[in-house]
């Protein structure tokens, strides 16, 4: 890397690609991409996506030689560094994700639940595709993975492939932003003790230079929420990832869900089209504002400080997804976990955490068997695997559904699961 | 022991008592009770029982020594051997149970769930108080615990006490002897490899004489049962305990209760009220047909063999409550488990089971962390972590409700929860 | 097997195979024997052996058919029972693992140290290819193993082997003789809580009928021992197997080794000369007394109790080597222990032992990493891991002798070594 | 902390504090001490010493107030930060524990083995009263051990006590400081896979800005050791901490120590003097280069980078002594280990290491269960346990010696072990 940084990003026709984008080019000292390759199978985003990210490049007038191709293996060449973010069927898939399980009185989403899980048997093998390209074309690539579900496509390229994998999510540096914020304090001076998979995971304490100031955070977020909503934080002591109300309030979301005329699916799909109109604007030159509805808030914070912590073995502390390796003492080894590492040209090394609390630790290992078992399934095309992953899931659950939302699953996702046929 | 036993069964009244007793008759000669001491604090039931019992030792002739006593320290001083099976608060503290959970959308049950939870605050404190007596009178003694929730109170009394205790259930020695009928073989060439908690458990395999029938056995029993109640056996390729049903079909559960015009509680107080008339009748001189209809149907059978095993020193396999101890990997060495045992002498050995199922090991670890949390919150009347218990129970789980739920199991058991005032 | 046994036994010219016979022809009738294979690589000693064999068949007066064969393919082919005493290279290679060590001053002997480490490395490879036959003639057989190191054979046949295999050593049996003897009790009335490994074990406790008598048996113990010898049992308050004090005499031993005019093996050698020539008698029809001298003493029924037991679905306790999973909680799942087990139809079923003591565990842990390697480094021909296993070891564990004693061993163990050049 | 530090030095006294001194005068803008509490039970090493510290600070011009005390508890009171580098008995008593084992052939060693085993026996009790002094006078205060055995002080104070403590050692900065000269790369870009216990540990890799450049380091070292004293490292691939070679040469460390005219005690008792008068110079307003004899090297920048990183919530990576909470996931999550920590406002908080190779797994519990072994003998003037920690040492391992060492070393150490009496 000495000459600088090639940078390949797989779905880099994503509306996300210009936020990534506008990280890189700020840090363009620290981090220097020589190249950047922007892969995507949809010619039409690629083309305009790239565009916009060409103009951008200029106006920061910095040497980036950027390159647009269809060509995945030609992407991973030689890459130092890969970002996945790709979305197997696109947000079609996505929204019928949301809404099949809504059928079976389960709740649809893209990451968790009967949605997370069609998502997972979709993009797991393409996943493992990917890793056998960079296997051979760049084995000392590092990959960043955005792809969902992010934790269970962290814990198959890092028991299934040997690429070097981080898993990345922009929960826990949206905490760390929020607390800091709340504490008048710099960034830099909080300390999460945080644990869990990912969308699935817990602060336990928060310090302040040192000091464990919990207790002041929680007092702030309870005063901020309507009661009902801070049970669970009174309950536990701990604030949970936000993403834990699909298991703490699932009868709430579910009603929520089944009566709600758009599903988020259906709403990302309206912006999408927006952005990407907007993209083509000839005189757009930068990242634009409405991008921020779209969600994934700091996500370019999040990827950029990881990349160029790997990248100038900084050493420094950030939350994100490898193997346990004995961190979380109620996990297996290999199991991966969401948890504070040390950032360092070596990758990430995860920080002890040890026990989980009896309140916590059932459920992320019930999810982390599911995880698992639907990386199995996925792989082998096993249905009794697939079922066996739905029994386990709390949101599911119910055996008199599986067969049939099951086979509901596969029957329309029939193109992107050939291994269940 | 030499001159014969001393047997105490504690909650004598019970109307079970019958069907322990003639277990006992009928084992006179490998287990020779010399003393068998009821206790109750109902002076009423334990009056119409204990002349039932009179009437059964001199129908069969044999010198056993009847004591009728309201005083627990005289009944427990010097006792051989202790059945426990009470019933703190009787069974209208159990139909309570059953009920309040019902108006917070939750299961209620004796065992698990709200119900459970409510009577484990209720029964852990009292048993504790046993326990401290046994030390002190009988430190030698075996415990055997019907006593519900047994699980919870199993891993109460090992974890909590020095007395020797073995928790039972007849649910093992049920799928037993439902097998040994199924395969036309003796109940002594069957042997499960059955792993769990007490009402969580599972058999994973059935071998007859060495040889695994575990698909025959599932074939025969699917065969019976209606399609949808045969789901969860296909899937995990496991035998559930009945209890399972409450998690594998919650909702169906949880419905029927809510329709259902009386609850189990209110059918039992109407033929306990039955067997009590029944059992005043000078003719009865054995236990009644009606009994069976209670439920508990090999209790007898269990109690005896096991209390017959530790007396011989006969080291056979039973399926009962014991300290983990390795057993199964996925849980403490000091959880509670229902396995497979070699019962001596010195009490009750598990086999190793090894790791337990991805499908199932999720579930068990979160309720045997429940049942931790509970009966720390009953000795302490910890509000926070009775609200934990039920925040991990997978039959509530929904903290919203939680407050609510717990004030009102509070307020209701007043009289028999002083920790928490 | 309803037609009677085939029982195959590999190194059947053994001059042990006498006292084999002897009990399978006493316990004819609950464990009908109807084909008996003697094979053997040694033509001559098969030949006086078998010879031996057919007439205390014929004293018996019983229909067993007797086959005698060289070649391993056939004496496996449709086996029931498979016994295996083989010794890798003779009693001349037992004589020279007794010897090189102590030419760089650390312990020569059969089974431990740097000599019982030649016979691993030279036998592993051997075992391995006869477990691969039985993979395809007899999968469905039991395999007893009796050949040195069992320790390491018995984790190198149930870690890379499908074969159904218990190792088998007579010390356990020894013990409980010896104790039963000592108590003035019948044999099923003692029970031991016995932990460790084949040939590094320890007697924890001491049962008679339910009651701990480890003290009456180790104050019994102690009194007919020298002081000297007595101090390991009294620090441990445990009752060490005798091979231990390789390891806590060891520099006593390696002395008295040093000294010795004659190596074990020179004495063995001698003893089997003699045995050979008696067996030629014509009109020997039995086990003659001289056998005793040989060691192996319940050799016999250690190995026909645990076929018995096999094949009746006994479900007795007998002590053996088998998987751990989770037996000796210090261990992993995978590593093989000497524990008791419960001896059924299916194989043996470990009996949970909990965690070993301070004092014992770390010994445990250590020579199972040695064994473990010492297997990776004999398939491998991996001089990296045998060098480790040699360091590993407490009776070696100098780096400085390391890389000439293992040269020495592969040099002088060249014909049996092949993976090593 | 905010108006300056208050730190005491519990052995003040000692030759080593100038070395300490100077390292805190030169941070003295980062890590500003106000009150420095020098505290002795021997007054006249404590006025020597304390008078050179005066002029030390005095040269620098600093206005750090210097307090002498025999006080402990005037010297804890309010303290920020302790450092405790006391020797029980003085070097006289380190003579004693190096010269009784060799009379029973075992080496003798201030740390380890037997000397460290009668080093532990007097040093753990008076570490606990320090401990409790400190619950009560300075609950907030950070306390660090340079105490010897450093890792058993560590393991005492960490289980037994509350207090907040880190232990010290300067082998791991020794090793950061050589490989980064071998390598002439800065110290912060070295990174050391590094794990074990305190004098018990090994180098698995190192990283020079995240690359491995660990057969570098080896290929380096190798050259420059003489035959013999490589094999170690070449076996295990790793390098060991200098203080296995107790261990690894066992024999010719004994027979050195033998043949040895002086201890290395009598060194530094020798040493010692000749700086005590040396401090008594009143030109000497540094530390003499003297010192440097005495050993300890970076001993004083280990001390200070660790309170600095701790004062300043640093979160920087330094090799201490903490609880393992899952680091190596071969120990229990209590022990106490040696491994890489974040170092911040709360702690030091281990980096997860994984499991231990089987070359180095089975040699680091065995010692650790010797460490937890000897404590509790400590504590409890426990002969037993005393004895089965020395059998399950192993640089003595002999039951034949135990008991006569044991009671030497009592007798002579009769003074400072009341327990035993």
């Amino acid at each position: 890397m000495t000459e600088g940084i090639v940078l390949a990003v797989i779905g880099g026709g994503s509306s996300y690609t210009p936020e990534l984008v506008e990280g890189i080019l700020k840090n363009a000292e620290e981090f220097p991409v020589r190249t950047l390759r922007l892969m995507d199978i949809d010619e039409t985003k690629l083309n305009i996506v790239g565009s916009l990210v060409g103009r951008m490049i200029e106006k920061e007038n910095l040497s980036v030689r950027l390159e647009l191709t269809e060509d995945r293996r030609a992407a991973l060449k030689g890459a130092d560094f890969i970002v996945t973010q790709i979305r197997v069927g696109g947000i079609k898939a996505r929204i019928r994700d949301e809404k099949i399980p809504l059928e079976f009185n389960v709740i649809g989403q893209e990451t968790t639940g009967a949605g997370g899980f069609a998502n997972a048997l979709r993009t797991v093998p393409v996943m493992l595709d990917i890793a056998k390209d960079i296997e051979e074309l760049s084995p000392e690539a590092w990959l960043i993975n955005f792809t969902n579900p992010s934790g269970i496509v962290a814990e198959a390229m890092l028991n299934y492939t040997m690429v070097k994998t981080v898993g990345l999510c922009n929960v826990p540096i949206g905490f760390i932003n929020q607390f800091a914020n709340m504490l008048e304090a710099k960034v830099e001076d909080v300390l999460l003790d945080y644990v869990g998979l990912n969308h699935l995971s817990w602060v336990r304490k928060v310090y302040l230079k040192g000091k464990d100031v919990t207790d002041i955070v929680i007092d702030k977020l309870i005063k901020n929420l309507p009661d009902k909503e801070a049970e669970s934080i009174k309950i536990l002591g701990m604030i949970p990832n936000g993403y834990l109300h699909y298991y703490y309030e699932k009868d709430d979301v579910l009603s929520d869900l089944k009566t709600s005329p758009k599903t988020r699916g259906e709403t990302v799909l309206e912006i999408e089209e927006q952005l990407m109109k907007k993209y083509q604007d000839e005189n757009l030159r930068e990242k634009p504002p409405e991008l921020s509805q779209r969600g994934g808030a700091h996500y370019s914070d999040a990827a950029v400080s990881l990349m160029k912590s790997i990248y100038l073995d900084k050493k420094d502390i950030q939350i994100v997804n490898v193997k346990n390796n004995g961190a979380i003492t109620d996990l297996s080894e290999d199991a991966v976990v969401e948890v504070p590492c040390i950032i360092s040209g070596k990758g990430a090394i995860p920080l002890s955490c040890g026990s989980l609390e009896p309140a916590i630790s059932g459920l992320t290992q019930t999810v982390k068997y599911y995880e698992q078992l639907t990386i199995e399934a996925s792989i082998a095309g096993d249905r009794k695997k697939a079922k066996q992953a739905l029994l386990v899931h709390p949101l599911i659950g119910n055996p008199r559904i599986i067969d049939g939302l099951l086979e509901k699953i596969i029957e329309e996702n029939r193109e992107f699961l050939p291994k269940f046929f």
